[in-house]
């Protein structure tokens, strides 16, 4: 992103020179990063995103060509440039640390600073957060259904570009699956890799056999056979006699993978014919449009899978391609403020999210104000990530991983309650109050 | 994407090992790449993503630190990495110049070269290729419906990722939107770029009018004043204070917007403000969750709205966020092939495009073998793009531009007929009866 200052909707620059050219660029700004709803159907958010989103603000500076691109739109004056070729971000950041679970209208982020900095941060922040949080609130989804089996990523080739990519496979090692196919996944952020092959690969070679012989002598320990190129019974039975080949040499057949067909049906025909000739051991490995949805069906119908490979609709998160989330000021110069726009009205106020617990497990959070004293037996949540610009606290991807498998299984089955705190209530009923008193006008 | 050799699935390595094993990386494949379906309710494609494709191939190299962390994951010969170390990607790509309406089952893309080298780039010619032609198409539908009203990309903020938002100012330029809030695009494609202002905006300022004046005072001639903040009707009322005090300083409103409420109602009454103040030449430009199906609607209510701002369901092709895109093995060492898994078969060999004309209308495609002759009064679509890993021909995103609003024009109503050549349903028929036929086994 340190190249990417640009990437950056038009009007967060516009709206930065008119606070400059009004003075009023260095009042302190609070803005509230949060989503609206839940898609149908989900239970909750998985906050990810904040390491990627830091990078960004501290990277972020503006290259000479891209002045030189500003000036050429007549849009900006010398002096607004000027100020560009200075930026540097030293906003406060309070977020929450990646994994933790959260819910509507809870702030995942909020950003404390001088407007001018805290608005042009708007689209990249909410492109950030948004993307991770989509991705590992997905994947979530599937952790919450695959019984323990084996979910490895398979998204990189049908992800929104690259970035989603490595998004994708970072976001579902938060929410808990066990490997990717992303190799620069694998190198940038140390997740095992995995994979097996593709049908191109058989139909190099002159036959099945020949194919699934040749990947087993290349590696004779790491070895998953695609078998449904042809057919997959068949295929199955080709793979066997690999298993036999490779036991022989003192190897182990690791896998075979279904990509087609009735999983259930052929799963269990797969499924007999190693076990038949002795390999048990040998895991079916599912891929192929899977889902949440589909890998609860397959499972309730007693297919014996192993592993899925979960790739375009965890990828793209198919059935909510996007959240309803927004970056929205809450206060300004010391002044709460909100919008009451039909259907996405706002909570003024810098907050905090209290999560209540009893015995180990959340009974509910209270949404409340930043200033405010935690109700009894409350955590906060949001914490210290910048101060001034610079980075505080923060923790890795291992603990953002550990986090997030901890609070799933601290989440009470059904509707979880999240309230607002008293003090939250009359500060938005006081400036609801504020805006519709008569003013001056015209 | 040169530093993102390793944005690749793991078993396009692992593949590439094994060719080289069996020492057959050398030999000639040709792969096609092709959408299997249209997403319900779409009539058609639009090719783009091969200038990014191009550049890909074109820069594709593997760093030292790269090679250091496969030597670390102990799956590759030091023999391969030495090959990776010396990878350049040397194939021929015919590809269709972007803008081309296609359909299903038609290559937008082949590739044919050493299968290696063809193989090791599927993951991220199908990203690219997938993300802009998914775009493109669902931009296309926009514009389809918006009886030429000024369409503008607010993709960026909701894309998954700065590549995404990229890709979807770029796309939907060529589909034939007028603008994008992506200042980047601006810079980096020449893309007019457009914006308004931010809710925030409006409340960072003690109210409304003054939010509106200000903007007004640095903007005089390019200001959009976003009115539902707090009251739609209210805001108009205000935004005419402010256009009349530009035209008696000699400038002009340019809009209004609205975000949120019934756009329709809404829509109406502010128009009704505006040309009773004797503005009838300000535009409303709406938007807040819209998409082809919602821009229809709008239309169609006699919504008098001149514009429309294109958000996350566009950014995110939300109704079909992933195409049924594929990148398979048609032709291997001289041979074609093909696979017959359920629902995922495949046409083999080599193949060309037809496109059949009559009076300056389509009439439908012809899917052939790239070495036939063309149909009578048919053009080829695909085009050399590369050939021995250079590039030749190619085509500026003006001309793709201009070849989507043609081809759209010449596009007939209703289904559009595809059909596959004698020779291409004779290939295909002997392959399949080739790999049906008993062969040793075991």
């Amino acid at each position: 992103m340190a190249r990417r200052a640009l990437l950056v909707d038009l009007y967060e620059l516009t709206m930065a020179q008119s606070y400059l050219d009004e003075g009023i660029d260095q009042r302190p700004a609070t803005f509230s990063l949060f989503a609206r709803t839940l898609p149908d159907g989900w239970r909750y958010f998985v906050a990810a995103g904040l390491e990627d989103a830091l990078r960004y603000v501290d990277e972020l500076s503006f290259a000479e060509d891209d002045l030189a691109y500003l000036e050429g739109t007549r849009l900006f004056t010398p002096a607004f440039l000027e100020r560009l070729r200075r930026f540097r971000f030293t906003c406060a950041v309070r977020a929450l640390p990646e994994g933790t679970l959260f819910f509507p209208q809870e702030p995942i982020a909020e950003v404390e600073g001088p407007v001018l900095e805290a608005q042009i941060v708007e689209t990249v922040l909410l492109n950030v957060f948004h993307l991770h949080t989509l991705l590992a609130s997905k994947a979530a989804r599937s952790v919450d259904v695959a019984q323990g089996r084996r979910l490895v990523d398979f998204g990189l080739r049908r992800t929104h570009g690259g970035d989603a990519g490595l998004a994708a496979a970072r976001s579902s090692w938060i929410a808990g699956f066990d490997a990717t196919s992303d190799v620069l996944a694998g190198k940038l952020y140390g997740i095992p890799i995995a994979g097996t092959m593709a049908h191109s690969y058989v139909q190099a070679f002159a036959d099945e056999l020949e194919a699934f012989r040749a990947f087993a002598r290349s590696y004779p320990d790491d070895c998953t056979l695609l078998v449904d190129t042809y057919d997959t019974v068949e295929g199955a039975r080709l793979a066997v006699s690999v298993a036999r080949e490779l036991a022989e040499r003192g190897h182990r057949l690791r896998g075979v993978r279904l990509d087609s067909g009735d999983l259930v049906e052929l799963g269990r025909r797969v499924r007999a014919i190693l076990d038949d000739a002795g390999f048990a051991d040998v895991m079916i490995f599912a891929s192929g449009n899977l889902d949440e949805g589909e890998i609860a069906r397959l499972l309730a119908a007693g297919a014996p899978i192993g592993g899925f490979g979960i790739g375009s609709r965890m990828g793209t998160s198919a059935d909510a391609p996007y959240l309803d989330m927004a970056y929205k000021l809450v206060a300004f110069d010391g002044r709460p403020v909100l919008k009451l726009s039909a259907g996405k009205a706002t909570w003024p106020g810098a907050k905090q999210v209290f999560r209540v617990s009893e015995g180990g497990r959340f009974t509910g959070d209270v949404v409340g104000l930043a200033a405010e004293e935690p109700p009894a037996g409350a955590a906060p949540l949001l914490r210290a990530a910048m101060e001034s610009g610079s980075r505080v606290g923060g923790g890795s991807l291992a603990e953002a991983r550990e986090r997030c498998a901890g609070q799933r299984t601290d989440l009470p089955a059904g509707r979880y309650e999240v309230c607002f705190s008293e003090a939250l209530s009359a500060l938005r009923e006081n400036a609801e109050a504020e805006i519709r008193r008569p003013r001056r006008r015209r």
